[in-house]
């Protein structure tokens, strides 16, 4: 799989997907990323890419010309199944969202930056308006970011075991059941006894149980789906 | 303020905590980041903070001793308003919860990894559990990193234009309008007459329509708070 990303901060970017679990899927060749800088396609030589936005207000705006220049010239050279723009106005980013992307070949996603990006790049080239929560950051790159993990980890051969994927949260629209570790009594803290007593069935079902509480408790939209 | 993280992979915090608009917030002193590597409070000379999961299943728990000793230590020094756990079962982080979380003074955050932190952990040292959205990622340090900005472009004096942050998505339970700067005719496609008619009452109602119309359409359930 292919990701190209399209930021005016790809040092934002640096950290985040070059270490742990990005970087191995890179280093066993199931993952290429490729970081572009906007001012490539600047529209003059001061490296310009934002400027005030009409009817005026606070805050820059990412000029169309040199994105469509950046989509076209990177789309003539990969060609993309998804078009991505990440913005908080954006469809929820999910576990779903994440499984289709991840069976796709080449993602471009767009990060925006200041008040976003000029709307006539949304309207004409972006495919997929995606938003990781509702909140604003300062910045598309952490949601690329956030995205680029949560495909990236489920990429085949990414993950040591493959079964821990399938047992995550959200998963079969479950939250994940609580979990122990040694010390078995922990300051007088007990771990649940039905972990420790080796019957592997009864503990199956406690945990089927514990996520069907706890979603219910904690998201019960989830179960909804 | 001041915010501390406890992590097994503080490599991932780097760059996104120290570029731009984090990167000015502390350099204004307006916001002090501490990480802190899990592995210090290891129960043993290899450095464990994890161990197998009780009842059996794919994937490493982390430790209690080792959490539970560094909150200790680090709440002792510094004392904290609230110890935030990045889980996928938390509550959802919204922007009313970083509004909220920008006027403490003191936050920790403790970023999972694997399979999660162990229970006990959860149960008797965090305050509050907070999720950035419905899917999973390798680790809570993105999470961690998305919460921090979220939190820190909100701190008075960070942003350069005070008013810029007002009139971002979610500010007043809205979307933001569509933007658009220069040319006004890009390829044929326009910016709309009302933006350059100067005439800013109308600019403003016409704003205000389209943040009411791309929120009923997008993201209704805002408008129900």
């Amino acid at each position: 799989m292919r990701i190209d990303i399209i930021s005016v901060l790809p040092e934002l970017l640096e950290s985040p997907l070059n270490h742990s679990i990005m970087k191995r899927a890179k280093d066993k060749g199931l993952l290429e990323i490729h970081i572009h800088h906007l001012r490539q396609w600047a529209v003059n030589e001061y490296g310009q890419v934002d400027d005030y936005q009409y009817g005026g207000g606070a805050g820059m705006v990412m000029m169309p010309e040199p994105l469509a220049n950046a989509i076209e010239a990177l789309s003539k050279d990969v060609g993309y199944d998804e078009i991505i723009y990440m913005t908080p106005d954006g469809e929820d980013f999910s576990q779903g969202m994440a499984n289709q992307f991840s069976m796709k070949e080449r993602l471009l996603i767009i990060c925006g930056h200041y008040k976003g990006i000029d709307q006539r790049i949304r309207d004409h080239f972006v495919t997929r308006e995606v938003s990781i929560g509702n909140y604003v950051l300062s910045g598309g790159e952490l949601a690329a970011a956030v995205v680029v993990d949560a495909i990236g980890r489920l990429l085949p051969g990414v993950l040591n075991n493959e079964t821990s994927a399938l047992f995550d949260s959200f998963q079969d629209n479950l939250l994940a059941p609580p979990v122990y570790t040694r010390p078995a009594d922990f300051r007088g803290w007990k771990v649940p006894d039905i972990l420790l007593s080796g019957d592997l069935k009864k503990i199956e079902e406690w945990r089927y149980e514990q996520a069907v509480q706890r979603t219910t408790e904690r998201k019960p939209d989830l179960l909804k789906d």
